[in-house]
């Protein structure tokens, strides 16, 4: 069971005001994979009424840093590049699911897609790859 | 004089609700070069009091795209990477510092530094290099 | 059938003097995809015996290059990063295994893993994704 | 003097097998700083004649390990990006400047530029970053 870590993973986002401000939730939270989402608002948003890159580049972030830490422990986010697909609208929710490609005792490299989800259907707006150390 | 072109850069940041929630200024804005920059506040911030590490990339999205669209005109940023150095704490502000490294008919390459300033004290703590796109 | 997409792909390749210069072979060229791979030998490694990680960043341009081409045709890479994750050694052959995420018009962001293969068994060594764009 | 520092730096060099297939040459190696260099030649090339992208990816993932290196000792290549800005040709040689851009006591961060040089000219053609981590 990974209810307990998910409980903890949610705990841990609480106390990001940055994530509370975003509104960011935590849906997954298992070893090797993480799930993110927020819901759209104008607040996220840039001035063609497309979400922000900087919505999209936290989504990778937290979501990169939750797969490591999910199995490394206590971490940090090294690095990260992220492509943007498509413009970022029309959607109800972006999803940012996160996994681990590899890893060893002082890191590992996550990857994340970030989707446009409308009830069931999801397509991919973005993608980003990077490195999550950890804290020693 | 570019002070022209500062001043519809800022409208443009005006009108993005999401770096108004951050309250992004944006300070340089001429051909080949922007800056942005933000005051530390609690709701940036992530669980151990250090600045979102989304906050960071935000500042690289922004800093580039503004870099890249001072060459290009209307632009939406491709992709982009970032190296967190040190964590962001201790600062009044985060200074972000974008210019253009080589640009074509469609697209320009791009650098960001992001500084802590304390006064007239500045420490890199990210630095991230991305691809702006002409919009067509 | 993809045969006459494969032997095409394989007549560039044998046009390219530095995949010559590696050994390099192209195993799959399909719509979405693409597999290259070299053997292992003296010639491509550094100081410690290790492949050098220049093999595997050429490995890795390469392979997106040609996924992004197997969508878009006549293709130049743009951009690409990769995390290695191990020291390829101990291998008869490094595998390259592209694919695309995500393509419009003019281009295709493409994810490439790099195996450390050894008859039946596969390790990755490394994680790429860049983007490919069409050539006008 | 850094005379002795450059000596040992070519040293490595000479014994990077794939380097020296490479023709690879050590100009500059001191804290902080490298440059590495080739001759443009037929065997580097791709099919439309121009330098392949996996040389300038060689070069980059070298130059910045030598560069991170020069600060750290043992090091070895955790992840970089490169963007390509022109195609390489119509040159004598490819020059690759690296630069420590900020580094901690166990990895260093490093950009590289890789120009295009002939005699007294230089365009650059491509720019990396990317992370160096001291080998344990």
């Amino acid at each position: 069971m990974h209810a307990d870590m998910l409980e903890q993973g949610r705990a841990v986002l609480a106390q990001q005001p940055f994530s509370v401000l975003l509104g960011a939730r935590l849906d997954v939270f298992e070893p090797g994979r993480a799930q993110l989402s927020v819901d759209l608002s104008g607040q996220l948003l840039q001035q063609h009424g497309f979400v922000h890159g900087g919505v999209l580049a936290y989504l990778a972030d937290n979501a990169l840093t939750y797969a490591g830490g999910s199995v490394l422990g206590g971490v940090l986010t090294s690095e990260f590049k992220i492509n943007y697909l498509r413009p970022a609208r029309d959607a109800e929710q972006l999803v940012a699911v996160a996994t681990v490609v590899g890893s060893g005792k002082t890191q590992a490299v996550c990857r994340c897609d970030i989707f446009l989800q409308n009830q069931a259907d999801r397509k991919i707006c973005a993608a980003a790859q990077g490195t999550i150390r950890k804290v020693e």
